[in-house]
This record gives structure tokens, C-alpha cells and sequence, in this order.
């Protein structure tokens, strides 16, 4: 009898369960279900106002998540759920919630309904930008030496600027909240009855490191005299490296998602991290790009290297035994989305009507006429600053080389080229820091869907490409570390590298480099290059100089 | 009885003759007459192909502008012939043709119908840039003094290299060619009976200067043999300065225009030279811009300074008495209309049809909305190359401070913002090489559309801009001339100067720059001057080595 282990990936707005036959890595059943709270980002249910750059969530709605899909997929497959063996989640990171001591969400109590803090704070929720510019500035002020691992900067994204805020604001949830857990720890709570953490949030989102644990006391008490004790307070909870089991389907998960009690459920990962069994990818030297509004490079090393402007290094942050190095690119799919939103002019959109394909397969099919370097134009990605390898929100776009004959196809590539000039900074950072990067892998929305973007990419980097074999990547590899979870005696896997290289998909397209694409690319790159340092390093700061002119307009 | 005097502007596609009174600078009439054979630039005539980046005309439409404008304008004004009492005109330059001893072209012998030589090269002809290569490289050589006098460069739009193309490509028309002849001489010596040359198509576009007279032998020779004695052969006839009588109106003329002969005909003039009295200029020190698809620059000097970067200065140039600077930009409304071509989303053009509104007003709708600096962008306005102060045709266009908030209507200032801190930029350059900037006007369609550009240039280069008062100013500035040629004796006037004050236009309205944004802009100016310099002055040759790119790739 076949087995079979569901991956449940948690995404910004809707949740998606996925079946997958442990042997073969087929994909049998998928099931969505969207949030019905969304992103809260201009009130509460109660109607109550949000403050500018809040972005909450409702926990129920991952509960719901569950309750929904489990029973969908197993349905759809027709599969029994004997013969589920185990469950793997990822989520959004860092997605953080206050809980109380039995893990009940402080937002589902009536007296805090009508209080945001209360809520889940969403991985972009960037109210807390004030507490992350002053925990840099302390961190920076006293040599904290975890601020390396992190390429020398904490978001305001992650976990302890957006705890501060709930305790500066609102003192009471800070107090009442026995714990405050990411979201992604909190699902597998909900599976499990008992409380585990995963390595990888707490590592790129937690300051946490495997050998030295949380910043010291004295760090926090720097922040706040209040924050001294916030890891013993609020964070009180052992930490399990990712490809462990985290628990087994309790009776009360049994009930919400028709499973057995006793399958073995996998400690949480993130979406991008998850990716990475999904493609096979099986030790070290080999880079994913999850390829989409932005892009997330995933690499394991064999040992902790400080390489500059990544966004992490967690050791057991994407597998066991290996240093998972993060990277990543602000502004890839969004990149493109704003120039054909802003910049496209009618008679394209009229001309790609007429054809009937969407604006972006339009220009894609004039850009791809154009010869490397035949439109004399070469960017800077920077629309979103830049944050790997320079780590520098405040930089912003550059375009050069614009004539009266240029055309928006032209500057549509431009710009692809130019997110992957920014590829190849990464790749030639970590090589110079003594991390390899062998091979590479690309997943997500772009790889899948434009093939001249993935050739550039591969004539750029100069390296094949190889292509996710899965749409739904994140969610693959959740049911990978499902069957990992069970292990070999339920019929899964005793380790990662195995499941992955049996269960994770590649498709039968590799996008090769052609040599004289890369020959007149590797020039494009200097001047690249070129331009990046000199803009990016200190050379002329005018961007900097720019946004402070805007500010001060701008407020006026 | 008030006396009138007439002036025709012969443009690229159309003459225009306007009546003006003399005395009060009123405009009675105005008519254009589209030239039949407009910009021949694919073929003859007779249907022969012409080869790329040809443009020709035919002298015949501009007889027939004569013949049909002048009687239109003293028609509709219901004006006496004996009442006029001169007549200007000015013309395209350099637009040159081969004509016989007695005048005829050459393009008029049955025998030169199909010779594509035998016609008038437009300025705008751009077949000769291999000889103007090759002449610049001998001047540079050979160390060609008067080469400073033109920034440093002849263009392949003057008289030598055309007329070399003719000789290279068609030895038999040079041969029969008695004078090769600008065609605003041409025209005049149509009107007048004589031929009669003026000092500023010879020294802006000839390379005559009035002290030195053309380069010498040993030049020409050095281009080539055939070439040694191309002044005496080919340009040999008197150079009168601007302001001076060619002569008078001949019987033939009179015939052709019914006016009057002996009526007085102003020396030749260009298009933007001649606007400088239509703006009531009677001095050094007053900087006019005329301003449509690229802006050229006029100013008068008391002494001949060589100022880096200008187009040329010529003695008696714009004004007897007078050095006349010229300057230019060659992107200033083709650069917002390639913005508007090219990178306006549909959804700006539907906004701009519901409210009734072009485009450009749509745009500068929104964009005057804006604060300096509040876009955060910064552009520099070489979309086709720079012309002052860098004299690089190999420079192209850069915007910087893109993020993904940007929107259309402030990269449509930033472009404005561009064109006007290239304004400054050779204003700058004059005042720190000796010659005087203290006030500024503008003529042609931007200054006349775009209250907003206006503003901007005022706030930019922090000088009241005042406007000029006729929509017709190379007409107005022909009158002016015309009337100057009757002199003071035929109710004319002895001076330009003085007609200048009493004919020329301006409106009411004067831009005053506005002390807060001039503040700011002195600081954005910094920023474009820093960029400029980097990319224009050898610090980062980027361009130009994209340009080599793109040329290879373009050519496989």
C-alpha cells in the first residue's frame, strides 16, 4: 500500500495543502483555501483603525486553513488517512503572534478583540521600523558580533523589533502573552498539542544562533530595562532543528483535520527555505532562487562564513548538519510589474490585446528578438533598495543608456538583466567569502513561467539553471519533511537528503548558457559592476542625498 | 501713411511670410505655403531611391513660397505694395545647393533630374558624417585653430563635409556647380538679381570668420586634392554681416511676389539667429532660448572668447557689431515626446481623453503637482547625445532614483528638470569662459505651451525668464531685418537695435524664479553636475562602450 504525506504551505493570503505520494513524489490532490480575514492592514474586524504600514492576520483563519484543505486533498485522492504518515507546514516569516499559556491566541479572548496587538503582526507588518533603527543603532554601538550573520542589519520584519512594539504600545498584551511564537510554531502547535520551535525562524528571524543562543540580557536590558528577560518570559521554549519531528496529530487535530492521531508531524519551516528538498537539492554548493515579487537564494555550506550583505547564516536553518546561508533581491517580479503598470504605453497593451497574450508575454516576445547588449541600456535593481550584497534600503533605481529610439522592450529587459546582474553580485559575494556556489536552481512564478528570463539569467551567471519540477514548491517540500518526520519504520524517511533526492522535482528543461551570450554579458556585468560600486559603496551617494530632498519635500 | 515691412521664414517643411507694421511691430497677416516636395528622404522625384540618412529639397517650393505667401499677406491685410518697404527672410542651415553662374540649380537641367546631387541638401541630410569624421580628425591633427571656435567640432550638417560628398559621390555636378549656395543666399539672389552672401551661415556653419576668412588651401588640400581650392571654385562671393541690404527687389521678383521694385531685401539670416530681435535683444549679456524638439541658444558678446562646448562664434553673427554665441541642446521636446511614445500607460491616456486633455497637459496636470525633489529622480538629458557643453553625439540618457512608487508624471518633470539643468549648465560655461548671462528669454512652442517647464527653467537656472510675444518669431525677426534694410530714410531703421526695441515682442508675463525652489535646486543641480561630469567628462565611459556593444550586436 503506497504512502502519503501532506505539505500545508502557508502563504500571504491563502493556505494550500498538498498530497504527495511518498515513493514516487507525485502530486495527487492540492486544495486552497483563502484567508477570509486577508491582510488587516486598514482596520480590525471590529471596524477599530490601523496605523500606517500595519499588516495583522486572524489566527483563525489558519486553523481554518487546516479544517479545510486536510479533508479536501485526502478526498480528492481518494486516499485513507491510514495511510498518511506525516505532516509538514511552512509559513510566511517572521509571523508572530501573543499567546497565552495553552496557546490561545490573546486576539480570540473578548477583552482584547478590539486591540491590534493582539493579532497575529504579519511578516510585512513595518510599524516597527523605529524599534529595529534602534536596536541596530545599539547593536552596532556595543559590537554586537551576531549582527554579522545577519549582513550587518535587523528587519524591522523580524521578531524582536515587532515584541518591542507590542510592549512599548501595549504593555498589557506584552504582559498577558505567556509566549509570543511564530505563527509557523504555532500551527504545529495546534497539530501537536505541545509547543516546538524550528530552527530556522528562530535562526534568520530570532537572533538565535545553535552554539550561542539569543543576544545576552545585557543586550536587551541596552533596548529596554523591560525587554531584559523577554527570551525567558516570552520565547521560553526549546528549539528543534528542521527535518525533526515535532510531534504527532493530537486528538483534537484529529477532529479539525480528519487525520490519525499519532501521524507524525514535522517541525515548521519557512516558504523559501522549504523549497529547497522540493528541487532536489541535496548538500552543499548548490544555490535555489525562489523566483518571484522578489527572489530568496538558499545555499548550504559546510562551515559559518560571515559573507557580507546575506541575510543569514543559521546553522540546521534549511537542513540539518549544514549552515544554511540566506540571500536575497527586494525587487525582481515587482520589478517588471511596476514597469509594465507605470511605463507600457497603449499601443502596446492594444497590440498585445490583439494577439491575445497579456502585456508581460508581449514584451517578452519582442525582448527576446534583441541580442545581448543590442539595446545599450543597463540598470540598477535597486526600485526596493537593494538588499543583498549591500544591504541598503535607501538605495533606488537606475536606468542608463536611453536614446530616442529606445523601446519598452528594451527596458523591459534591461530591467531583467539587471535583477540578474544582482544574481550574480550575490553568487560572486558568497564564492568570495569562501562559501561555493556549484549549481543553480530556480523555483517559483518566473522560472515556471518566462523562459527568456531564465536564459539571461543562465548566460549571466554563466551557470545551467535548473527548474523546480513543482508549482507547488513550498508545499512539496513540506510534505517532504512530512515523510521525513514519520521516518523510515511508517514508511517515509530517516533523512532529508534522501526524501529530497526521491521526492523533490526538477523539469526535463535546463537552461544552458551560450558562450557568446556570455562573453558579450561578462562586459555588460563590468559595467554593471562598475555602476553598483560606485552608486552602492559610497562613491556618489546622490541616492541618499535624493531621498532626503523627497522627505523633506515631501512632508512640507 | 504707416509703412510695412514683410519677412519669410523658410522651416523644414513650410514658408510662412508674415506683414508687420514698422512702427508699431503689429501683425497684420500671416500665410504658409507646405512645400509640394516636402523632405525628400526615400526618393527622387522621378522615384529614384535614395540611400539612408539622405534628406533633400526642392528650390522650386521655396520660389513658389514667394509667389504664393507674399500676395496672401497683402491681401488679406489690404496693404499697398508701396507701402512695404523691405523684406527679410530666413532659412533652415546649413540647407545648401550647386546652381549655375546665373543661379539656376542644377537639379533644374534635364540632364541632373535623377542625380540626387544635383538637389538641395537639407540640414537635416546626414549622409556626409564619414566626411565630417575625417575632417575633424585632419583639423584635430593638424591643429586647425578655428576648431575651438566650434566647440571643438564640425558637425556633418555643415557646408564642407556636404559639399565634399558631392564631390566624392558626384564629380560632375561639383564640376558644373559654379557656387555651391546656401539656399537662404539662394533665395535672396532670387529676390534681388545678385548673389550676396551673409556672415552667419558662413561663419556658423562655413567656418568663415571675419578677420581669417575660410581655413586655408593647405586644409583643403589635406581633405583632399580636388578640395584645394574649393573657397575661389565654389563659395566665391562677398560675405555681407547681418543687418546689411542684399538688395533691392528686381524686376523678376516683382513679378513673382507683386512687390514693388527696388523695395529694399534684407542679407539672409537663420531661423533661430533672426529670433533674437523678434524678443526686443538690443544688447549683450541676454541669453535666448529657443525652445521646441531641441533648443538652441543665442547670446551676444563684446569680445570673441572661446567658450568648450558651443556650437560656434561668429563675428557679426546675430547682430553688426556683435560676436554672436551659439549653443544648443539636442533633446529637449523630442525627449518628452519619446517619454510620452513610449513610457505612458494606457490608463494616463484614458484619464486624459475623459478630461479633454492632450497627453502633455495630462502630465504636466499632474506633475506641477510636485514639489522640487519630491520625485527623488534625477535624469540626465542626453537621450541624443549632448550637444554643449560636452559636444558628444556618444553620450545617452540616464534616470536615476526610480522606486516602486514612481509614477509617470515625475519622470515627465524629472526629464523637464534634466533639459533645464542642461540650460544652467551652459550658462555656467559661458559665464566662467568671460562671456555674460544677466537675463534670459525664451521663444518657440515649449515657451509658449508650457507654463510649467517655464517655471521649472526659472526656479533652475535662477533668472526671471521673459517670453516671446509672437508665435511667428523667425517671421517677426525676418520684418525686422527687412525693415532695417530700407533704412530710416524709406520710414525703416538704421539700426537692429533699434527695430529690435520697437518691433520686438514680449508678453506680460515673466517667470521670476521662486526663492524656495531655487534652494532646492541649487542642491539637485549639484547632483546632475556630479553625474554629468562622471559620466560625460571620461570618469566612467559607460556609454560609449555600450555603444560599441550595441553596434556590434546590432550589426550580427
Amino acid at each position: 500500500m503506497p504512502k502519503y504525506s501532506i505539505g500545508v504551505d502557508f502563504g500571504t493570503l491563502s493556505g494550500r495543502a498538498l498530497l504527495v505520494n511518498v515513493e514516487t513524489g507525485e502530486e495527487l490532490a492540492t486544495a486552497v483555501y483563502e484567508y477570509p480575514h486577508a491582510v488587516m492592514d486598514e482596520n480590525l474586524p471590529s471596524g477599530k483603525k490601523l496605523a500606517h504600514d500595519w499588516a495583522l492576520q486572524h489566527p483563525q483563519d489558519y486553523l481554518d486553513v487546516f479544517a479545510n484543505t486536510i479533508p479536501a486533498v485526502l478526498k480528492e485522492a481518494g486516499v485513507n488517512s491510514e495511510d498518511v504518515i506525516g505532516v509538514g507546514i511552512d509559513f510566511t516569516a517572521c509571523t508572530v503572534l501573543p499567546v497565552k499559556e495553552d496557546g490561545t491566541p490573546l486576539c480570540f479572548l473578548e477583552q482584547y478583540k478590539d486591540e491590534p496587538h493582539a493579532y497575529v503582526k504579519l511578516w510585512k507588518h513595518h510599524a516597527a521600523q523605529d524599534k529595529a533603527n534602534q536596536l541596530n543603532d545599539i547593536a552596532e554601538k556595543t559590537n554586537q558580533k551576531w549582527l554579522a550573520r545577519y549582513g550587518g542589519k535587523i528587519s524591522s520584519e523580524w521578531l524582536f523589533p515587532k515584541v518591542w512594539q507590542i510592549l512599548d504600545e501595549a504593555p498589557e498584551i506584552y504582559d498577558q502573552a505567556a509566549y509570543i511564537v511564530e505563527a509557523a510554531d504555532w500551527v504545529v502547535w495546534q497539530l501537536t498539542g505541545k509547543q516546538t520551535r524550528n530552527s530556522c525562524t528562530a535562526g534568520y528571524k530570532a537572533i538565535w544562533h545553535k552554539k550561542e543562543g539569543y543576544p545576552d540580557k545585557e543586550f536587551f536590558k541596552a533596548l529596554d530595562p523591560r525587554l531584559e528577560n523577554v527570551v525567558e518570559d516570552k520565547l521560553n521554549c526549546p528549539i528543534s532543528p528542521l527535518g525533526s519531528k515535532a510531534g504527532e496529530i493530537s486528538e483534537e487535530a484529529a477532529k479539525l483535520t480528519g487525520l490519525k492521531v499519532g501521524t507524525a508531524v514535522a517541525v515548521a519551516n519557512v516558504d523559501a527555505h522549504v523549497t529547497v528538498p522540493a528541487v532536489k537539492i541535496d548538500g552543499p554548493g548548490k544555490m535555489l532562487a525562489i523566483m518571484g515579487t522578489s527572489t530568496c537564494h538558499m545555499l548550504l555550506g559546510e562551515e559559518e562564513h560571515n559573507v557580507p550583505g546575506m541575510c543569514g547564516v543559521v546553522e540546521d536553518g534549511i537542513y540539518p548538519g549544514f549552515f544554511g546561508y540566506e540571500a536575497g533581491q527586494s525587487c525582481v517580479g515587482d520589478h517588471f510589474a511596476w514597469f509594465v503598470d507605470n511605463c507600457v504605453t497603449t499601443e502596446y497593451h492594444e497590440a498585445a490585446k490583439a494577439e491575445g497574450l497579456n502585456i508581460h508575454e508581449y514584451l517578452t516576445k519582442k525582448a527576446e528578438q534583441l541580442k545581448p547588449g543590442e539595446s545599450g541600456l543597463v540598470a540598477l535593481d535597486w526600485w526596493n533598495g537593494n538588499r543583498s550584497v549591500l544591504v541598503d534600503v535607501d538605495l533606488t533605481g537606475v536606468m542608463l543608456g536611453m536614446t530616442l529610439q529606445t523601446k519598452p522592450e528594451e527596458i523591459y529587459r534591461a530591467l531583467i538583466e539587471a535583477t540578474a546582474y544582482g544574481t550574480r553580485k550575490i553568487i560572486e559575494t558568497f564564492r568570495n567569502n569562501g562559501v561555493a556556489v556549484n549549481e543553480f536552481y530556480a523555483s517559483g512564478g518566473i522560472s515556471q513561467k518566462n523562459p527568456m528570463a531564465m536564459q539571461i539569467y543562465a548566460d549571466i551567471i554563466n551557470l545551467p539553471i535548473k527548474i523546480g519540477g513543482s508549482s507547488q514548491g513550498p508545499a512539496l517540500g513540506s510534505a517532504i519533511f512530512g515523510a521525513v518526520a514519520a521516518g523510515s519504520d511508517k514508511g517515509g524517511y530517516d533523512d532529508v537528503f534522501e526524501a529530497a533526492r526521491v521526492m523533490g522535482k526538477l523539469k526535463d528543461t535546463v537552461y544552458t548558457p551560450i558562450p557568446e551570450n556570455v562573453e558579450v554579458y561578462n562586459k555588460l556585468y563590468e559595467e554593471y559592476s562598475t555602476l553598483h560600486d560606485y552608486f552602492g559603496r559610497g562613491a556618489n551617494d546622490v541616492m541618499k542625498r535624493l531621498k532626503e530632498i523627497k522627505k523633506l519635500q515631501s512632508q512640507q
